[in-house]
């Protein structure tokens, strides 16, 4: 890619982390990146336009970093890919808040773009478990629990009261609480990762 | 209220769960209410203003839906709000998907009335399990798994895999692992509900 067109991706990152897309102005995105507004014009045609690319690149950028080692055995995966995904939040503060908050929320092309990206984080997750064929419990039950994260990781970007290794816990024991509930449902033979029981126990004291 | 501002704003709810913010005009709102956009005026003062007061009543009509009855024991509590979540959601869908998906969800004043909703959620059941002290752990993991609701929620009504018992199930068994993952973190003496431990187990087969 143009290393001018990445820059300018990569300031629409920041530029919509920080404020919403009705307060960024195309003059506000030029005198950030300290160019014409004729040359955004020229590379991406418009405001919604810039947007939209900004909000596929950070897409992007989070894929890649999750992208797990394809050596690592599938429960070890999980655990490399949700902490790479924590780094991601930590690092890129301002670009996961744009990608998950983002400003056109109700926009379809962008829901598109963001929903896609979940949907391959589900698919590559029931795939490491050795689902090929459809799996709605396990699929809705996965959705849901990286909603749980999004939701959990914009709240502690705002305000953090763990520290990441807690939060990271918090999430992967989550996410058992997810395959058991699944499991409750479609008890599946051919998991290629131990599912956790949940059992129920008296509160202490 | 009013009755006629109470019609208006149903009509908005329903208006609003269809299309965005930006899809939905003042026209549309007037011709759809049979109503002069004088009246709209008069009533809400303009379009955002409209959408704000639809999205406050929107989520008040949720929080009195789901309010439990009193005299049911925590855990029971859990259960009966969830079940009348999910009828709210199933027999107000359009009302249901323009709370949570709303149109202008990077708007601060419509962010902080449904985050306020949700905080009030989490606040409601880390008082029904007895825990007055903030528990940053169990407050996190509590909104986290309200943000999964909501996902899965929004994703039910989008393509109803399942039956809406099992979706409940789904739920509520992501609510234990939810609450499991708190008490792994921090093992409080107090609580008044039972917390299911995770035990991992092989996969069968």
């Amino acid at each position: 890619m143009d290393s001018r067109r990445a820059q300018l991706l990569e300031l629409g990152l920041r530029l919509f982390g920080r404020r919403s897309y009705d307060e960024v102005s195309i003059d506000d995105i030029a005198q950030a990146a300290n160019v014409s507004k004729g040359l955004l014009y020229h590379y991406f045609g418009g405001k919604r336009a810039f947007y939209v690319a900004v909000v596929r690149d950070g897409a992007r950028r989070l894929k890649e970093a999750i992208e797990p080692d394809p050596e690592l055995p599938p429960p070890a995966r999980a655990l490399a890919g949700l902490e790479a995904y924590l780094r991601f939040v930590e690092d890129r503060a301002d670009a996961y808040t744009a990608l998950v908050n983002g400003g056109l929320g109700a926009d379809p092309e962008i829901f598109d773009i963001l929903e896609q990206t979940r949907r391959q984080q589900v698919q590559s997750m029931l795939t490491d478990m050795g689902l090929r064929e459809p799996r709605p419990a396990y699929r809705l039950s996965l959705r849901a629990w990286i909603g749980g994260v999004e939701t959990a990781c914009v709240d502690w970007l705002r305000d953090p009261v763990l520290p990441r290794a807690q939060l990271l816990q918090l999430l992967l024991t989550g996410l058992q609480g997810a395959l058991a509930a699944a499991y409750a449902i479609d008890p599946v033979a051919e998991l290629t990762v131990p599912i956790p029981r949940l059992l129920e126990v008296d509160p202490p004291g």
